[in-house]
């Protein structure tokens, strides 16, 4: 990837013979941008381009370029591409577009270039793409006339576009210093772009746009390893399906449901964003600011309903308001009249005005706060006024730094510069360590939950699943057996699920006649489920097909003939086969499932059980595998979750014996890798333990 | 109010003698920023201000001003008062602080000069002020030295804050037209404003700064009407406790919980914003945008990332994809490859390239989706950018002025202009009717889904809440025991619902001996439920007290046994004095409940019941009186809802009665006023109509 950003020469293959205005003239823009290494434009039909000699072809140009660039009709990309191979250019960019991400013949021309370059160990970006930019090398592959920037930051971006890369001024903050638009992605990838930014000196922070994901589980992989040293900051956008089915026509990647994305990246320290406002302060905020240790945040704000605001913004973004420094409102108040509050947030106007010298008074206040072990990080909402009748309200910036210097920490400063009409002060105090401005006092919490979650993604803890003794043979039947069938359902998957030690409910299976269930009866103990079974009767509810509660064999005959009738009732062609006699559980209801998804493996889910799952969508997810500490996270996120611990007065349940089940089942999953589905709905738990009542598997 | 904003001749009382860099001189700010009536110093110590002769006293200046102005330390601002008082000016603006936003002292100052103003007609906004701003007359009577804005729209800012006034910059369009810091409102207050804003000519646009309320129910019925004719839109701040806690002391009003706000916004057309940005935002698409009528969004876009963005922010904003017009896929799609897409959103750049007419490309398209009558409002996504190689993708404004021109409607359009460096195109396309400029695909959305929302709120329906026949001298007799007791439990309340028509279980109470409750079951049909009732027992589940499901007389002796123990187990000094015996409902458990708000009047709540209920904070809310359609939202608006219309089979509740009850308990809160609580939970409600369990009412 390295001679990729940082090639020596290019050819630049199907570059227009005619220059500037309308020309989309790769060599023109290249140049243009700065680009110091040699670059041979391709055109049989031209001699020279933008003053460069140019090639009738690639195998014409006088030594093997690090780089080719090929921008022509999608039917004629593979000859070309051909022969860059045979000159044997190992890295390659296509622009064009009609591929993958146009129709079925697009996708058969990408794979057989994708084929063809496998063969011959070259690398591709592209198609579909604007491929590559180093502001660092003054290097552009893109066919816009870019601005160079006056400044840009250590941020390299992945996309699945090229226009994050035109708009740099819309989204990035300053500029890019490297970006890559993976587009259809048919061999470079976010995998190795992540690995190369991983390593690469000039990145600080990596900025990913997704659309969606193939490798999932290898990014999830590498991207944990990452976060330890630099930050990765994701807008996946297509959160929706309808959005989901425009990305499949932009760049044919698979784009899965959205809360599956949650998931994948919740435990891997990867930061997600909203949108593409969320996606720039972000980016600021990491670029700026180190890490900040705890949610604790302190306000210095010369207005009090700025400072509101921020509280406002604290609570939505999970922070905290500190507590205020011992002796800071001491300090403040000094010769100030009775009816003077110093709280935190710390409202300094009255204080600056009575006391006559309010820069003073906002260093004082602030260096109190970032001196203080109980404040984690600042907000300063303050005017930056240019006028000559204010020059004390102008730039306070070397009071931060005399701030930063005392305290000699480098907790995060956010700063809301109001009412500065030109823009004049950020960077002043962007130059300050741990300083950044934002543009209002809610966007300054939002960054320090940035930096908040930049540190609690590098300080995570390690994953350390467990491991359970079982009977292999055992798993191997019961999966062969769900392998050929497709299924396991009832006490098949009831099997399944107790070699893994996961507790089900004792259940006898009977024909449909009186005679058969009055015998099952015989070996359970009151009181009793009754229930339909066999495949006709998947949503059970519908048919009148559960009873609850039967307390003796009369109750069961009255039970068995209220059934019996209703599915007559309802299709007089269904015949009852079998049906379930189960003990019956009594305690709260969940849900637990497993779910292959094609771009992460296997999801694993928890919530409220019962019909109205579907209503309350109380579910938690993880992928696989979790350990105790996951499967505790995972309860604890769900709405439902004081109910498990006991409300007015009922008992909590057994939640030592629900977090072994849900790693067992993480366990289960790992060991049953082609499972494609797995429900337990309900599993009965309660202060005496936990049991499914009823399960299916699907491969 | 007009006289505020428009004086004549203005009073400066404790204007400092002092003029320049530091010394907040009112009457230097107001005359740098251009105002052209006449100022009176007052200052004792000065013969000459900024030019202008001092006078020592107000009483000593030559004519009554249409307006004083006093900034002086709060102990000297009650005799300064009465002075304007005493020479007949009837209009002041109080600017000191230190009164009811600090302590009591400040509270009994600030009354005392409420007191005297409301004796002589004279009208204060104020304390705790920065005042008045009114650009159409260029006045000020903030102690900064503002910027004279280029531009200002015509917004009115009415703010508990004057910094919002300051930082014009950051959080208005341009800048407001006029504006008011309301500060501690002691006299002149949202409703004043509101009033006058509403007829003022010079005001299309009602943007509200809000952390708390005291007349909410008259603000509300202002709002209703002046929403009809031009939007308000709120940003209520303090949303949260640790919020509100710091609103009381800044302001001294009184901050309500956060849902109230919108339960008393939600129907009266106000459109509510969560943040700074987003009032900004909201601000800008009310100047620029007519109302939007429906809510069918048609994209067009160079990059089809940026139009996946524009889709994930319709679903967010509840706003829906158009179906693409009948015939313009086959008008643009005319000479292009066959692998060309056409879908909305319409991604141009394909099309322009190959078809070398870009901007004639986005012309049809935009034209095509404008005059289609399925399609409510345009996003354009668009790259303008100011190189000399791309001269036809700089201003597309006269194209999108052309699409306006032959379509012939103001539907709105909002362009995201990326890699706009210096922001030169926004102005040319905001010059155009129904057109605004966004930073983000994701924002132009949520700029259209705010005109959608003003369009809705000016639609929307009057009410017509219900008035039942009832039994007065009932309702006189019970309110007059709830009031003497400051509660009615259990069967009272009951008595008091059933007057409204509210439909309760039949219950008896008995004593707490066996023999006493043998004798209350005769009367009833079984099954029962057994409750403890009395004071000691508000929470029945902590003490065991509801036993369910009993069937028979033995079983009736059981469960008093059982619970008898219970209470004894968990405090032998309570006694059980009574219990309650009801027939048992079967169904869906609701809550009820009614709350009288400080600031709107009796809040009606409805949503999940039982003892979850605060688990799944399921309820919605809504300001007293309602009408059916109302009521119908209410219980639309409930997560819980499908489960009400029934889901998996069950049969759906008696939703006709549900309505009827809920409109009856609204006018039940309407006949009783003065009724602080009333809760009924559960309320049991199936296919057989709806049945009060439990109640209580608090005066």
């Amino acid at each position: 990837m390295h001679r990729f950003f940082n090639p020596q020469s290019i050819a630049v293959i199907g570059v227009p013979a005619r220059t500037g205005d309308g020309s989309f003239n790769n060599v023109e823009t290249m140049v243009r941008y700065g680009y110091k290494g040699k670059v041979y434009p391709v055109n049989p039909k031209a001699t020279e381009i933008y003053g460069r000699k140019a090639y009738p072809s690639v195998l014409d140009i006088p030594e093997t370029a690090d780089l080719a660039i090929i921008s022509v009709g999608r039917d004629r990309v593979f000859p070309l591409f051909e022969e860059c191979v045979r000159t044997g250019i190992k890295r390659v960019v296509i622009i064009s577009q009609g591929f993958a991400d146009a129709d079925q013949r697009g996708k058969e021309l990408q794979d057989q270039i994708v084929n063809l370059a496998r063969e011959n160990g070259v690398r591709i970006v592209g198609p579909n793409t604007m491929g590559l930019l180093n502001n660092y090398a003054r290097f552009t592959t893109g066919f816009v006339d870019l601005p160079v920037p006056e400044r840009f930051s250590p941020v390299s971006l992945i996309a699945q576009t090229g226009y994050i890369q035109v708009a740099s001024v819309d989204h990035a903050y300053r500029s890019w210093g490297k970006a890559v638009d993976i587009g259809n992605s048919c061999d470079i990838h976010f995998v190795d772009a992540l690995e190369y930014f991983a390593d690469d000196p000039e990145t600080k922070v990596i900025a990913v746009h997704m659309e969606g994901m193939k490798r999932g589980a290898k990014f999830l992989e590498i991207a944990s390893k990452v976060t330890v040293k630099k930050p990765i900051v994701v807008l996946k956008t297509g959160r929706t399906g309808a959005g989901a089915k425009a990305a499949l026509s932009h760049t044919g990647s698979l784009v899965g449901e959205d809360s599956v994305f949650d998931a994948a990246f919740d435990r891997t320290g990867i930061i997600r964003v909203r949108d593409t406002a969320d996606w720039r302060l972000a980016i600021k905020a990491l670029i700026c600011f180190d890490e900040m240790a705890g949610p604790r945040v302190g306000i210095v704000t010369v207005t009090g309903a700025g400072g509101i605001m921020a509280i406002d913004a604290c609570e939505r973004q999970g922070l905290a308001l500190a507590e205020l420094p011992a002796g800071l409102s001491e300090t403040l108040r000094e010769g100030m009249p009775e009816w003077i509050h110093v709280g935190n947030p710390i409202d300094i106007w009255p204080i600056g005005m009575i006391g006559g010298d309010y820069p003073g008074a906002v260093g004082r206040a602030l260096t109190g706060l970032l001196q203080s072990p109980d404040v984690d990080g600042a907000v300063l909402i303050i005017p930056a006024m240019n006028s000559p009748l204010h020059q004390n309200m102008a730039d306070l910036s070397p009071v931060v730094a005399e701030a930063r210097r005392k305290t000699g920490n480098r907790k995060p400063v956010a700063a809301f510069l109001y009412a500065d009409e030109h823009k004049e002060f950020p960077d002043r105090y962007e130059a300050l360590d741990g300083v950044a401005s934002f543009d209002s006092p809610e966007e300054c919490v939002r960054g320090l939950a940035v930096a908040y979650k930049n540190y609690q993604g590098r300080n995570r803890r390690g994953r350390s699943p467990k491991q359970y003794p079982i009977d292999t043979t055992a798993v191997e039947t019961l999966a062969g057996e769900g392998r050929r069938e497709g299924a396991l359902l009832g006490d098949s998957a009831f099997l399944l699920l107790e070699v893994f030690g996961i507790p089900c409910v004792k259940s006898r299976y009977s024909g449909g006649t009186w005679d058969e269930l009055e015998q099952a009866a015989a070996g359970l103990a009151w009181p009793v489920v009754l229930k339909l079974a066999g495949s006709p009767f998947l949503h059970k509810s519908e048919w009148g097909g559960v009873i609850t509660g039967i307390r003796d064999i009369d109750a069961l005959k009255a039970a068995w003939e209220t059934m019996t009738q209703s599915v007559r009732r309802r299709d007089p062609s269904v015949k009852i086969e079998t049906f379930q006699l189960q003990e019956q559980a009594s305690g709260k209801e969940l849900l637990l499932g497993l779910k292959w998804d094609p771009q992460f493996g296997h999801v694993i889910a928890c919530g409220m059980g019962g019909i109205y799952t579907e209503v309350y969508r109380d579910i938690s997810r993880a992928i696989v595998p979790i350990d105790g500490i996951d499967a505790e996270t995972m309860l604890r996120e769900l709405t439902m979750f004081p109910i498990l611990t006991g409300v007015r007065g009922e008992k909590a349940v057994d939640m030592e014996s629900l977090v072994d089940i849900l790693e067992r089942l993480s366990f289960l999953a790992a060991t049953i890798p082609d499972l494609s589905e797995l429900d337990v709905n309900p599993l009965i738990v309660s202060d005496q333990g936990c049991r499914a009542v009823d399960a299916r598997i699907l491969w």
